[in-house]
């Protein structure tokens, strides 16, 4: 049943960019397409935004159908209007981007994904539509909100060594921080807690494992305190 | 001429919350619409995306034919999508945020506009859609922003004051700021280039005028450098 309009309508779709960590790299969730355009060319997941539902609710749902992913920290990202962007014709899309604990998530491909898998951001392979754009301004904004946002904290398990948590700063920001400076600013700010626990199955001396202190967090945000890395 | 499409697609529209500043208040740029939904109400500037145009140039255009502003700092805001966010069905608007040197700007209402006036903030009429809501956010997004990243200039003539530069962001961030702890932290980074002239026109000791180094800002920047009042 065809939709008619006095006026000609862009078609609205969203894209996700989600965010993983393991011990070396960060990974980027891609699926491979299974239909025109740009057929079997790894892509974003994301798809067409229906009538009754907000883009968030969008976003949450292809993520889930193409990937298996549910309960992501999902935000949005920017939206991508460029005319030429889509072959089919005028597509604006709503990109989103989400953090997750690389362990807490089984993927497995499905509706237009004939496959899905995580790729390490610094060796991708080539990309549908404005994929690419969509994805730098993703890690971009990555590499700046964990610096002013505690956000960093989505992508590590919920307890974790101080070295754990310099690496996750070393990998997303691409530079090597100094321990001792590192370890004085994190603790500084008096958000991390300090367990009984100690790292299991290391043959080095097992170091102490912290959790991140959300709730006191929110309120020292609230009384205008910026956490700062 | 109808436009008939296989699927149903919302609208695309832009709205555009733009900033200026007086000596006392932070201002927004309002219209009052001459046509329905909420005639006569008071609204943000905006309306429908062209099929030739990105979102940010339907933002640009609208300003201009609306409210006469033109050639100012729009950035992308956050796209709203709540399905009954319009009577007139489904309609999904990308909104932007821009700051404007009040001196800089003649306003005139025209097209769908009846009339354009700058208010306080913190005196609004009624708003027509969710456009308070669209306020609020870019308001947030405007505090937090001024505090790492130096956008405030973008609000002050080319030379001010440090008193100048301190008020806004008392007025941004609704709170007062202790003089020598601003100074210092302003001066401390080294952006601000002091001119060899003083404030006119006042009958208090005339005040140094001061530059904001943008070409410096952009080199520590890449460097690294993190802006942060």
């Amino acid at each position: 049943m065809p939709h008619t309009y006095k006026y000609p309508r862009p078609a609205l779709t969203v894209d996700c960019v989600v965010f993983g960590l393991d011990e070396i790299d960060l990974k980027v969730l891609l699926i491979q397409r299974q239909i025109e355009p740009f057929i079997h060319r790894w892509a974003l997941p994301g798809g067409f935004v229906r009538m009754d539902e907000s883009t968030d609710d969008a976003a949450l749902r292809e993520l889930e159908e193409e990937t298996g992913i549910t309960k992501v920290y999902l935000e949005q990202l920017y939206t991508f209007s460029d005319i030429d962007r889509d072959p089919r014709g005028r597509v604006v899309t709503v990109a989103y981007y989400a953090l997750a604990k690389l362990s807490d998530h089984r993927i497995r491909a499905a509706t237009d994904a004939e496959n899905v898998a995580w790729f390490d951001v610094d060796d991708l392979p080539q990309l549908a539509f404005d994929h690419h754009k969509i994805l730098d301004m993703a890690m971009n904004r990555l590499r700046a909100k964990v610096r002013y946002a505690p956000i960093g904290f989505e992508l590590l398990p919920a307890k974790f060594t101080l070295s754990q948590l310099q690496r996750l700063y070393e990998i997303v920001l691409t530079a090597k921080l100094d321990k001792r400076n590192f370890r004085k600013k994190i603790l500084s700010m008096g958000l991390l807690i300090e367990t009984e626990e100690r790292e299991a199955g290391v043959t080095h001396r097992a170091a102490r494992l912290y959790r991140f202190d959300r709730r006191k967090y929110r309120k020292l945000a609230k009384q205008g305190f910026s956490f700062a890395i």
